[in-house]
């Protein structure tokens, strides 16, 4: 489903080598100011660029489709898409056959029937969170006040994490790292349970962003091993200010006001220039694999702003739910 | 909101203390046997009585009031009752002015203006999980021969459950756990991407199970500590199996075809015998606070068939979508 | 599907025949006064007894079973069942052969391969209308003082209502009608065009009623023979009123102020005295048919309260959306 | 909303004098042939130039973005857009302090607070019927063999359509009309009651169509004045042919197999070149108004094409989750 939300909705859509990528965004209130440069800051974090980071670059420049009047949102859906121009199709003619380990080839063409568009991933893209991105600046404007960062924290294990993509350079292998991203300003009372929990919403989003494969909030696993005369977090004062923040911001599912703190797991880019195995359709073996086009090897860099835009996303809904 | 899933809708009611908590289910097929026995089971083994169990103890007889007829399923919506009947709503009343530490108390209270049913934690208590323990059967016999398995792992972090429990006996104060989850026989191609990946919808789900703070799908968290060459799983043969499993069998968001594995750590349950710290709306300051009411020492020993259930609702969803 | 509603959605289960029929209200606000006693008024409305209307009688004291407290909505799902005690299922058994000219028997049997509750038209009789009606009231108090009128203004072809009901009950033959609503006090700027028009979601909402098979807003069909300058209604002030209301209360699907009105006819009742012709599937061949069971000889009598109902409903999701 | 179905999904973006119109659907099967051809002939019906239509034409040459590959589609979201490329915004300017009558220009401008785009109707312009038509093309692929015409039947209260239009050009006055639409070659068992029943969808996305005030099945309103005995259509075999079709097709609100049947209301075109009154904000009073702008004498004319298209996506969808 192409489709977030219940009131702040957001639709995706586009291949990585297809014309262009886009999202709407509908449910967005009117006359919130908006123009093009407004992306320009969280597209451009986004970005390869960094070493570790596919050397394929676009322009990235969001072209407003509708929903937009003289620099201000006007309450109909915002379309905003990207072209692609940087694509090199030919590469990925000769995986047909070999579908590469570790990305969703193989499922793809299983579920779609051979028809889906194979090349670069089609729209299981990591092109595609350039979407989210953009429509995350949407989400951050209606937020207003709140602050959202994201960070990368951890790199192949490594909390030093330029030393970690040196390695991995050197090593010419990729690698995963772990995401942490803090939420400040949040209102009390933001979560609908029963199914709908912010941790419920969160997670549902942050798992649409391709190779994350883990996700907790505050003390997280941690928690598992603790006491609960531990863990509980003593409410001080009239507002829920709590002393410690194991919950991380949030109970029973809905905000506390306290700071909201989660951490994501993001697995090391499938496209490593290591040499791998894959089945061959064609010669019905096992066969050894050496990816080509143009890769991270350290997809996690650029997780932090795709991050914070998914939990923009996730609480501007929650946010004008509960007007 | 108490709705969960776009073909197989599970919609969930009820407060602790209330009346009955109930579930309907929509758009099951029609011609599923079903009939009151099928739901002994699972109910009891989500109910308490082991050593770290509350002493509250209902009947937990479900009472099946429509979508039903001649022991089969209509194809109208499925509504499932279970009365309330071992309420002892006096323990709550001198809470009112105390939010319990670790609970929703204080946000419910914020949220709902205090209209909410404080009582035994209203319709935010862990008694609701029974509702999806008996949504989690149909769906089951939605997925036939699909095997979902999930244990209990790990106890206030240690592996032997049992002495976790004596030691939490013993020092009166409640455990968290993590709990393991595998799913055996899924057809490859369940996951809807861009939103609704395979890993979305089960966390989504995962998450609205009240004092889960973590989720992680194949090897998660570790995942970020892996090499590419490492973490990628070899496709051995045209079925798509693969030599190893640390995807957890999703690849892109989409099952794979291997066994789905994920694990959720479980907080300490909030209401531990140990003397805690909360702010006093009437006295105006922070004093000490003892929990009154009956509770589980580790309530995730009574989560397994909760995230059976709710692995189970989530893939019958995706599956009847995947027709 | 068994939802209607975005923000205050309404879901309903329950068969003619089975132990109960029932709605859970999702999304209403916390803190609207609610009690059993206010569902007498138009639950009576909606009851049979009239000449015209069927002699099966039911208490229909709705049983509250979760969302209420101290007779004030929690903002937690409401679920309110009403039990069928007065069914004489013995009456269909003999139809099983032979589906019913005019009711939904032959495609119900056809949708769910056999397996439908066919007592009584099951999850597709009238009486889940009373579900709507308890839904009704609820909406209703969203509403506050928006008042919502519906009347049968015409029955079988005559204004004259009791004289046309005379007249079905002598000749034996039932009758159909067309009832009018009117809904006073809206506010400017309800409805979501593109596709949830204030006209969209009343139709659909009042197309799920049983036995409608039409709807018009305003000057509704008679527009279309109307020309631009006697149908257009000149707006006379700084507040949106209009000089006449051919609009029906409706610019672009968006509320503007004014009275909105609407009709909806309503077919005659089925279940018709009068003998009939249907085929027989034990025989192979089309046979003569009479009706057996209780049944109204003008359903359209007891529309009107389940139009408010339904508008109301429409019109309550709009208004919180809108907030 | 901008967003309709549940299988197949149909979202809409774009305002009449922005960069572009554009429609996404999403979850429509992969592997359906599809390329820019196959939309030239329902946009061409669509489009402006006979006598009573508008002098605003536009290329409307689909630009297909995204979910299609080698001519098919791939099951991801297919984006297409149609840019804008003759309007004349300034003809709107002068509107701005006198809301014209019919319109939604007051209702848009209280909702939004003033930001909506204005410019010829902004997202609520008959433009965006565009944007339906192209989705019909793919819903009427997705079909297959079922056939869907409408047509008008009736302009200005006149069967005889030429004669209508040249009597509205002669008065200079715009004037209604009624659209009839058949669907054969439905299977049996559309429609998802209670909420969705066929006449609930159909009726949902035709009341999205701009100036629709009325839709009727089968008998419709004349059904309100038949008796039960002439009303209820005989089945007359073991596959549920009936021997009338008053019903139009759908019994309890699922298709039977027969011909599905209904007509539409369309109102005259608002902006007719007779002089009219509205309030002048400026003056604060009621003033004469004159239209300017290009628009149809007969908007009916042009319904026809969209009526398909809306039956069509609502179909597409039912039978996508009644596989």
């Amino acid at each position: 489903m192409n489709s977030f939300g219940r009131i702040f909705r957001v639709h995706i859509f586009g291949e990585s080598h297809g014309p262009a990528v886009g999202v709407t965004i509908d449910g967005c209130p009117a006359g919130i100011p908006l123009s093009q440069a407004d992306f320009e800051k969280d597209t451009e974090r986004r970005k390869a660029g960094a070493a570790g980071t596919t050397p394929r670059k676009e322009d990235d420049i969001p072209e407003i489709l509708s929903g937009v009047f003289n620099n201000a949102t006007t309450g109909a859906p915002i379309t905003i898409i990207f072209r692609n121009n940087n694509t090199r199709s030919a590469d990925y003619e000769a995986l047909r056959d070999t579908p590469r380990p570790g990305h969703a080839d193989f499922v793809l063409h299983k579920k779609f029937d051979g028809y889906n568009d194979y090349r670069g991933g089609g729209h299981s893209s990591g092109r595609l969170t350039l979407c989210l991105v953009a429509a995350g600046v949407v989400a951050k404007k209606v937020l207003k006040d709140i602050s959202i960062i994201a960070q990368l924290i951890e790199a192949g294990g490594n909390t030093d994490i330029e030393a970690a993509i040196q390695k991995a350079v050197e090593e010419q292998d990729s690698i995963g790292g772990i995401v942490s991203c803090s939420v400040k300003g949040l209102p009390t009372g933001l979560g609908e349970p029963f199914f709908d929990s912010a941790e419920s919403l969160i997670s549902h989003i942050v798992f649409s962003i391709p190779a994350i494969k883990g996700i907790e909030f505050g003390s997280g696993f941690g928690a598992a091993k603790m006491k609960g005369s531990e863990h509980n977090d003593a409410i001080i004062d009239a507002d829920g200010t709590t002393a410690t923040n194991n919950a991380g911001g949030i109970n029973g599912g809905i905000t506390n006001g306290n700071e909201q703190i989660f951490r994501i797991a993001v697995k090391p880019t499938s496209s490593t220039p290591k040499e791998q195995q894959t089945w061959n359709n064609k010669t019905q073996q096992v066969e050894p694999f050496a990816v080509k086009g143009r890769h991270d090897l350290c997809i996690a860099l650029r997780v932090p702003v795709v991050t914070e835009a998914a939990a923009a996303i996730a609480l501007a809904d929650l946010l004008l739910l509960n007007r």
